[in-house]
């Protein structure tokens, strides 16, 4: 196994740690530890809470949740020779679990805090505990279901350069002032509250909290993208904006739908991952990868092979007004026909929803050119669930 | 086989054939013949465009195509017994090619024209003509690749009833009006020019004319929902609004990739398909399976299992504004991105473009919560180019 | 489609076609036609038995069938350019049945006119019809499954030079003297009895006839393979013994099992393959291609992913007795275990005897060293049966 | 993770350990622990060896492997309720290595001390070291591959009754007394050398180490199956034939070829693994599972979708003889082709003959009817390799 480089007491949120993480995207965040291209090393990570959910079962800590915290992440880690231009080549090696943390966890945020894809339909916080046995899991909270987990990052990503954290404040900032008071809001712009800056102090760190960007979205550095299949055995090929690159990673989950729609998320959970770097030098424009990471997944995904599929078009649900070629439309509108469905199995709607979001489920734009109609799929295996669930 | 139930002359536009066609969704338009439930039975289809688009080199036909013309469709098919509340089972058999029009098409609709995903990016009209050799394709016009294609229907769907073809007509014109001059527009309202109506004659040929709905968007019925993976081996479930169903079928695809991104569109053909109907009497309320057509993909897609996969985000490519939580957005940026990548292994803009739209890539929305960002991916089968395309 | 070469009249037997096909491999069958390298064809082939079994319920015509006719093959071609020690590639590009010939047979032949592999159990005649419907077949005689076909030819390969095939006949002869009356026969010499060699006529017919190896084997010219993954896509590298390669084709299955254990044998057919051939000049020596052929499997074989595998050891389950690392008696062993399981859901044996010959189930060789036993298994795709299967 | 029911020190020997394990199947050797059905527990096994092979470049050890020791299990786990004539059902939950030991070997025995599947043609000891880097191995001894673990345990099975214990020793002591001298010995009958019966001691001991079977072969209980997909996520339905069940398992492989041909073997290695039992009460007979264990294989196997295939008959490679009907010369004869085959890529024939044991290669029985040739194939997944492997 390779050293671990990074590591962890879950008993203590991130500022507590030997070498604190961080929770906002910042150049001048020091770097945790440094390596050399070649070389694998192993980062232990705290969910993407900081450890403020529970394995129990009421919802409340998923209601009253601080998300000025998310995303805590580790690292971040220097990789020696690197500079801008090059492509950081990061291969994802193993990712596991802790004996004494054998479960994950999915909610769906309250409207008030956080929200979520459906959050119009299902406002009210939501919990589901997830155990593992393995490679499977299985929830208390959502019975009937099994499945292989498709075990990933949900937060990998390079520190972006000043110019380019600036270029995201504007931008985000701009969104945001469209609608300043929205709930929730259009944009986390930065903000200092509960902001983790690995071993930034004093008035450094006060800059830097006042800059650094949140981790929440996915950008250019790649960061929370979600991608279900970045899983065992997958390379990433990141454009790299600073010195070192500057890698961090976080948002572990044992398994998560395409969209995550639940915002509270895959199923979360603390873990170690095992990684690899290399570089290209002089990648980013030999290859054109500028603007966003390229991957290519790796080969140990579940083999599940029978899918029932519902459709969705960018109609809106509730006041039946035609929207144009609009994909989020059409995919709440495919996952609120798979909802229904779930519910005539015996499936409470927000067990139904908390599933979409945790099960290897896959989301499609299947048509977004046939005017003014988008279609967009969500394609559920059928193969976790423990009978028959085909219409007859 | 099963026997041939409905037969086209290819040399002829849909009004001129034996059992014409139709070109528009009304539930007025009569039966071109009825079956039994538990029937199998073929059908055969012209191309989308009813033949407009010629085997050459030139992209001529496809900017001067005239799309009051599309889609045409093969039926309706009056299924016996079955009512509206029912779900209509559709069997898709088998798919295939007529000996003499072993080829397909894929296009770039000009901007003034139909447009285009990428329409903004790519304005002109551009034509790649795809060859089949048994299960493979290939195109002269995008050397290097050859891939097994995942054969569909890009167009299957059951007749509105009159009070939903009420409800189309009224959304989609008030969209239509709210930019009423806008290139390409926001929805084509219904237009008698170049309608095809079955053997609808005289005055009731013109009322039908004048309500029936364009057969371009999908929508409840299904319609043209250009799902890749409805291929051989499929069985749909589709609500049923009217007696008999009223099935129709048309716009073949011998491949696709996801989105359909250059509108014109997968590798659309001539061809002949195979279908199986049957009834769940009182299905629709059973299942709620009430908004949009419910699917189960067949077994026998092509096992592409090696990716080189593209992400995007939703800040608009063209003055940097970061948009909120914007699939499309997103779908664009991965889509432009791996245009750009397949740039450097020596296409033109174009022909990636039309790769994307015919290759099986995959669109998937990976994350739609993270604020402001969504995160959509395109993934490209890297076993279909004749050299190694991953970077070095 | 490429254009039919080879044509047949179902309603007669080979002999009475415009261009017989042929039963015997020898050089001098005259070549049915011939192609240059690059181009596609196609050729109609009669089912393996020359059309002697019927669509009906009665298990006579297998009991009585003339093996002496079997395997009828359609060809030669002769392609031009090719040489001894080249390699023939050739592509499978599709196969298909014929409208009117929409089903086909599995049958297990009496122990004393043919046999099979467990025939001391099962040693009285036995059949089963599969009807087709697109991409899916059933039986029903062997009720409650519906499986996808992975369609391929049992039997291609190219002529043998004059030295080969006298290598052939003796060794197989030595081997069928060392036991000449045993039923069945160890090895089947040439015959002239119910030899069909193309056009041959008078003492040339005659002298090939008594010459001409049998089809039923697999040999260096690859032949008989019943390799139930060289399906559509396939690509075949074949060793070149003769001018031109004399390449012919028949025996084709819907489905079949691994093993083919009923030897009667997949799910047996009429049909027509489009097949494209090529050369790789002096590729024998290259690619040291010269005891087989060598293939790569297309991308479309269904994709059944949930298996139930059942175990065998070598140890005669008649009278205990241990065996040396035999992998046959281990995937008898095998088979028998599947058999007997399969019992235990309400079919007879012979009906799941049928049914591991036809339906896609995997022969593995497992352990072939674990001195003194062999472990093989045989693992039947779940997902075929109409009710769940495991054990509970 | 379920909690560490079975410890080792790796450093040392199985007999030196706090609980011994044993390389005997007798059902009077102790249990090691108890659970109750429905328990996960994790247990930790020694290479099969007991740690005779080490991490270097020379084949010495190989060679000098003393085989009386082999396969050394953990165990046996007694598990509560279960008695005779159920079935014992055990899912594999996961597996993994130690930190301290990321790697395993491979080694081809000499013909006098083991020998191998092709040991005629490949008699002297070679030696192949693999190491591990997240689900990925390579090898300095075997360049060019990288290749995705279908990790699992060759061996594991339950104790046998006395009554089948003696029926055992019954029939491989007659087996092996056809050829007394032969090397390698026919059969390996019961051994007190080298016997590790876990706490057993004295008489006892001396008892059990003169009546044990040894380990080497799978049988009824199950035992050294080598089955290469008995991978992560398996479940196992084992026959019960004593009380508690007594079961164990060992000679983990991070990855194997289907055959173990070079019987040194997959890649073997040190490891832990996670498993849970249950029974099904009286299924032995419900089921007839009786002759062997059923299993149903994980979902999380290697997406390699591309195979280069090699077939086999079962003809003589040395004499030119023809054998009737036999898997084993069938499958040798695939393996020595694609042997050949490799070797035009720069191989040596041990490099080549390791990497079909070593790698996810797929062996089968094709065809075993088709009188007097058997066809076996061999297939290699091509994306192991970091070059175009295919004729051109
Ligand atoms: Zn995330
Ligand atoms: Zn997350
Ligand atoms: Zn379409
Ligand atoms: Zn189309
Ligand atoms: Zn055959
Ligand atoms: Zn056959
Ligand atoms: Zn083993
Ligand atoms: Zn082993």
């Amino acid at each position: 196994m390779p050293k671990t480089m990074y590591k962890l007491d879950l008993s203590k949120p991130m500022e507590e740690q030997i070498h604190p993480g961080h929770n906002r995207w910042h150049p001048d965040i020091p770097a945790a530890f440094s390596v050399d291209p070649g070389t694998a090393f192993r980062m232990e990570c705290q969910d993407w809470t900081d450890g403020q959910i529970k394995n129990n079962d009421t919802p409340n800590d998923i209601r009253d949740v601080n998300l000025a915290r998310v995303h805590v992440l580790s690292g971040p880690v220097y990789v020696n020779g690197v500079e801008p231009g090059d492509l950081l080549v990061v291969d994802i090696l193993d990712i596991g679990t802790f004996q004494e943390y054998e479960w994950g966890f999915n909610g769906i945020f309250a409207k008030e805090n956080g929200g979520s894809f459906l959050t119009d339909h299902y406002p009210e916080a939501a919990k589901s505990i997830w155990d593992f046995e393995g490679i499977y899991t299985t929830s208390r909270h959502v019975p009937g279901v099994k499945f292989a987990g498709v075990i990933h990052p949900g937060l990998i990503g390079v520190a972006p350069s000043l110019e380019l954290l600036q270029k995201w404040n504007e931008r985000e900032n701009e969104l945001k002032m469209t609608d300043p008071d929205r709930v929730p809001a259009l944009a986390n712009t930065p903000n200092p509250e509960a902001a983790v800056l690995g071993t930034l102090k004093g008035a450094e760190f006060d800059r830097v909290a006042k800059e650094g960007a949140r981790t929440v979205p996915p950008r250019e550095n790649g960061g929370n993208c979600d991608i279900k299949n970045l899983s065992k055995g997958s390379r990433i090929y990141f454009p790299v904006f600073v010195k070192g690159a500057k890698l961090s990673v976080g948002d572990l989950h044992f398994s998560q739908g395409d969209g995550e729609i639940t915002f509270c998320g895959g199923i979360e959970m603390a873990g170690w991952i095992d990684l690899k770097v290399d570089v290209i030098k002089g990648g980013m424009e030999k290859y054109k990868i500028k603007e966003n990471p390229v991957f290519k997944p790796g080969p140990v995904d579940p083999l599940y092979s029978d899918f029932l599929v519902f459709e969705g078009i960018s109609v809106d649900e509730k006041d039946g007004k035609q929207h144009y070629l609009d994909a989020n439309i059409a995919y709440k509108r495919a996952c609120l026909n798979a909802i229904e469905y779930l519910k005539t199995l015996g499936y409470t709607g927000e067990q139904a929803y908390m599933l979409l979001s945790t099960a290897p489920v896959e989301g499609r734009i299947n048509g977004i050119v046939d005017i003014p109609n988008a279609c967009c799929t969500v394609a559920i295996p059928t193969q976790i669930f423990d009978k028959d669930i085909m219409p007859k």
